[in-house]
């Protein structure tokens, strides 16, 4: 029998796979959370989340769930989450604040406007960068958090105590809080996430379709094995990622192709000294990121 | 003592660093070659590699070398081959056999052809698969070469037995064999291969030339990380090998930025299932290649 009061009493997620379960697993870890409840797309994902001690119970209404919640987390795919605001936002308490783990802002902010109209101040977006291989509630861990960073992308209407609450319950995750504005956090992650990704599906599309694709794959070493491992990702979640955040991929896919007209001149002029200067940068900046600089 | 004669009696090696170093290695562990001579440009590189066991010695002049060796392994960067052909082809004798270790084989047979002329058929181009991220002899490992692929390029004057030759000193170090003509491994390795690494400079660069590039790189994650890893490979080494394949390489570039632009396409239609098509092609192919299709 826990001594203290958790800091959260009901905490409500939809979606229990890898985002929302590990939140929930997490906040039990830390013993920050009186009682999970869980909502999903299909009964069996639930019942597997309980059975997994990822929930406490599954819920069947959020008319009866929704208005007595500390906290509420949507860890749907981004492109669920309108119809889920709209579920919910009809319900919300006095004291319910509700967040997100969408991997893009600036459509979630603006579906979000759309359902929580003058009650937007109590959505706190967020996007916690944790991506595994893996999904659903088996694939939830306690510790999927601890040292990853968690963007939170304020939004004016937010008052301090609700941006401070979101806060505190990814840290109790072991996660490091950062802030970016919606529209700088996807213009940085099409460019660090979503554009390599596109890259990616585009090389291996690219070799796959030739009448003589297998001739290539039989030489492919492990350059392109490093190259090409995030080619092996969801199409269906890549397709929505792209077309969430579809604007600033837009924006960052223009300034690489344009990158590689250069690259394009460089070569077909045999200028090998810029081409050095290029492969240069790139080499220090990679290995300063990596540690190694 | 030894009871049967080694398959090879005289085997020089010119660059006694990871390629030529490992050849060595692998060949005296098989027991197959009485003495191994290494060639290289600094002296304190050859005594490194006499003191590693790399070579048995180090070899002063071409004109008292080459003419008793069975055969001479060109181990140098791709850009040195030219020079070192000039050198050695005076002093061939009736049994030497040439091979080589480039990475690029279309300029590295131009390059044979103006310097053997009459003598090209004792020229058998070779490019084994086994990069690493170290150099010089330290690196040199006599596994080096085992179960990794090999691809010789023979030429239309290359007769069977010197080919032959070839292939049993490659197999001797482990490795598999596998033939192409010079264009089809030029053009093969210009898309698996340094195409990738192109286009790994290229991203990395992009974010690194910007105002805010620490932004971007603070949030960068294990794609990121995979996507670019080759692009911390060596620049002066890479510039090379782009300006020895530069007419491939920019045959798969220009097939590359085609790709891109029917992506591109798609992305600004918001044409989510030719989007969803390319990444499941990609996927399905890419998890093939890895063994997990």
């Amino acid at each position: 029998m826990k001594s203290a009061q958790p800091e959260f009493g009901k905490v409500v997620v939809f979606g229990t796979g890898l985002i929302g379960g590990s939140f929930a697993l997490a906040l039990k870890a830390a013993g920050a959370v009186e009682e999970v409840v869980g909502f999903g797309r299909t009964p069996s994902t639930l019942r597997s989340a309980q059975a997994l001690g990822v929930i406490d119970r599954a819920g069947i209404n959020p008319a009866h769930e929704i208005g007595d919640a500390d906290l509420v987390l949507v860890a749907t795919p981004v492109a669920q989450m309108p119809e889920i605001f709209a579920r919910i936002v009809p319900y919300l308490g006095k004291n319910t604040i509700v967040t997100d783990g969408g991997s893009t802002k600036g459509d979630v902010v603006a579906a979000a406007r759309v359902a929580f109209r003058g009650h937007i101040g109590k959505f706190v977006p967020a996007h916690p960068i944790a991506g595994a291989e893996n999904s659903g509630p088996a694939a939830a861990r306690a510790d999927l958090y601890r040292g990853k960073k968690v963007v939170i992308t304020p939004l004016p209407e937010n008052r301090d105590e609700r941006l401070d609450r979101v806060k505190r319950a990814w840290s109790l995750c072991g996660a490091d809080i950062h802030e970016l504005t919606p529209v700088m956090h996807d213009r940085v992650f099409a460019a660090v996430s979503h554009l390599p990704h596109l890259l990616s599906f585009a090389l291996v599309h690219d070799l796959a379709v030739r009448d003589d694709a297998d001739l290539f794959f039989t030489f492919a070493a492990s350059g392109f094995r490093d190259f090409t491992r995030i080619a092996a990702s969801h199409p269906e979640m890549w397709r929505d990622i792209c077309l969430a955040n579809r604007e600033a991929l837009l924006g960052e896919l223009d300034s690489y192709r344009a990158q590689l007209d250069d690259v394009r001149v460089a070569l077909a002029a045999a200028d090998g000294s810029r081409l050095e200067e290029i492969f240069g940068i790139a080499r220090k900046a990679r290995r300063e990121w990596a540690g190694e600089g």
